[in-house]
């Protein structure tokens, strides 16, 4: 999407691949909303460190971070030995594959590059097929979240305000992203709203990633504490709630996400405001019976005891020199519990936003097929 | 309640007064949870701009304050002029009583010595009397947080995990707390329990005062996001809410309180959990007919945008000097929307804990010339 540097406006994808200096090309996310720098990894083991070191997050994003790395890794073998290029492929992906543990996105794009390669008769015809694979993968992505805003921005009227939690952006994706993608096809159709973004502690990616989006997109918005949304819904003053999904249940419909999902959900449908998550079709999980049984990662204690911040910071001064900083808010004395996310069960849930349409979402299962099932 | 300085445990009040120095001693709270101080101001306007400059805050507190600072004022007088005297306690008063222009509570402070100094015929008479009057009036916000204990304290069972919100505790009173003082109870009388302090964003008074009152009272506790508690609810890990209230309607039972308290009570009712909030009887608002028509404070964004802590923490270093510093978390080009507080409606309140004991909210206007009603 758009990005303004020095006054010019210049469009960015989140990850990009260089083939000719065999560079994966990324935003640095972690010095955002602060600063934004483009860095270049050299070669595979550096990527697998941008994606464990979380300088590029979010299902999407280092999905194709996955996809770009492997072609990488292949592009930079010497030679036309095919059992030692097979060799070396194996390292190359268990090395990407063992960069997020818990995340299922890069090894689906490793698998697909993989497939996509095994046509190749010779190393450079493999090596051809994993950079045309690896591209066709990130264009997926952000074609799949395009259908996502098409579909969405029918739910947008003019003038509504959305809340949004988290980041479910075009940062968490090759672009556009999920939950952002109704808001900015709905502004190219000439809609106007206004977002909320919680600020989604402990990390704040609503208050730093979603709020820099918007703000670079010209999208009307405002932070708000998590703790203040119920009071604007009961005020009258949101309208629509979209968020994001780490991990959408297919056979019952939860929807596993950020740390908080759950108390909007709960508070949106006392309200009647109507609650939708927009997903990508890699985030449903068909096999998984019961949302209980979702693992929910303990995180650490440092996130809720304190903040990072730009420290220099002062309002009115463009371009001051940012210095990161951690401050601990809390007690020094006192521990924290730290779940990283929370399930919310399907009957809070008005739809389910995905490229294929708009799904009640008790009927993802009955409609398995059209959304990508395969057994 | 006790306070451990230097591995001695004393007992401290939040606020207290020196006649012989004829001094107000306050515990300097924008400086906690990082360093304890106490600090005495000179003279009645100094105490104002304490309670102004919120060295003090929290409502039993800052009563007491006034009430000192109206005695502080009267004993500065010297000579036996009367009508003098008279001229010189009407600034003292104007000064305390415009020191926090939303709060009730001074000026009901205020009202109270002032009544009990009028029986007074001499400057000397009357002067005791306002030191006489402010003692009684400390110590009587000291009893009523008793009193919501020891009524509090037969819904705790020992094991139980209680969630709380902001700070309703012993620095926002005299001694004991209201929300707190259940806890302290029932810590008395051999039960534990493990609490959950909301950090309770924006201004995180969970994090850093309820937190740090509950170690130096050394109960069990954690504190969350304030994203996190529905979560736990929906886990079976809280059993019960205790919150305190900036403004209770006698009329409706509806309840004013920090930010974040009504989302609290909408997850807990959900859940089935016992929903409470404690109050001494100097909240209750016995006029206004409805809910929303307390005005909710639009506070400032930067309080959103950024956090409060320490720059120097360092974990497991003890007594490294505290630095405080203000870092900027939320993206420069953004700005926030931030109510301070919202309304929390009766049909989500499980029972008022009062000095006079436990109540249905709808019944205090059942109950209203047992609760102080005065017309």
């Amino acid at each position: 999407m758009n990005v303004t540097l020095r006054g010019r406006t210049q469009h960015f994808r989140t990850v990009t691949f260089d083939a000719k200096k065999n560079c994966v090309q990324l935003i640095e996310q972690r010095l955002l909303p602060h600063e934004f720098k483009i860095v270049a990894t050299k070669n595979f083991r550096e990527t697998a460190a941008a994606i464990t070191d979380m300088v590029v997050r979010g299902a999407g994003a280092i999905g194709a971070t996955a996809a770009y790395g492997l072609a990488q890794g292949a592009l930079a073998f010497r030679g036309n030995d095919l059992q030692k290029f097979s060799a070396h492929l194996a390292t190359v992906y268990q090395t990407l594959a063992e960069a997020r543990p818990t995340a299922v996105d890069p090894v689906n794009a490793l698998n697909d590059v993989r497939r996509h390669m095994a046509c190749g008769k010779t190393v450079a015809e493999q090596q051809s097929l994993a950079i045309a694979a690896a591209e066709a993968f990130a264009n997926e992505d952000v074609r799949h979240c395009e259908e996502i805003g098409k579909h969405g921005a029918k739910l947008i009227r003019n003038g509504m305000r959305i809340l949004t939690h988290c980041n479910a952006g075009w940062l968490a994706f090759v672009d556009v992203g999920s939950a952002t993608a109704p808001m900015y096809a709905a502004q190219a159709q000439g809609k106007k709203c206004h977002v909320f973004c919680d600020e989604t502690r402990p990390r704040s990616q609503g208050a730093t990633l979603t709020a820099w989006e918007l703000a670079q997109q010209k999208i009307s918005h405002q932070i708000i504490a998590d703790n203040a949304a119920g009071h604007l819904m009961q005020r009258g003053e949101i309208d629509l709630v979209i968020v994001g999904s780490d991990r959408t249940l297919g056979r019952t419909g939860e929807v596993a996400n950020k740390i908080g999902t759950y108390t909007k959900a709960v508070l949106a449908a006392r309200h009647k405001i109507p609650f939708y998550v927009a997903i990508p079709l890699s985030t449903i999980d068909w096999n998984l019976k019961c949302g209980f049984d979702i693992p929910i990662e303990d995180r650490s204690e440092s996130e809720v005891l304190g903040a990072w911040g730009d420290l220099n910071f002062k309002s009115g001064i463009v371009n001051s020199k940012t210095k990161r900083a951690y401050v601990r808010v809390a007690n020094p004395a006192s521990g924290a519990r730290n779940p990283g996310f929370d399930v919310t069960p399907a009957e809070l849930i008005t739809g389910i936003i995905t490229p294929a349409g708009i799904f009640k979402p008790k009927e993802l299962w009955r409609q398995r097929r059209k959304l990508g099932f395969a057994k």
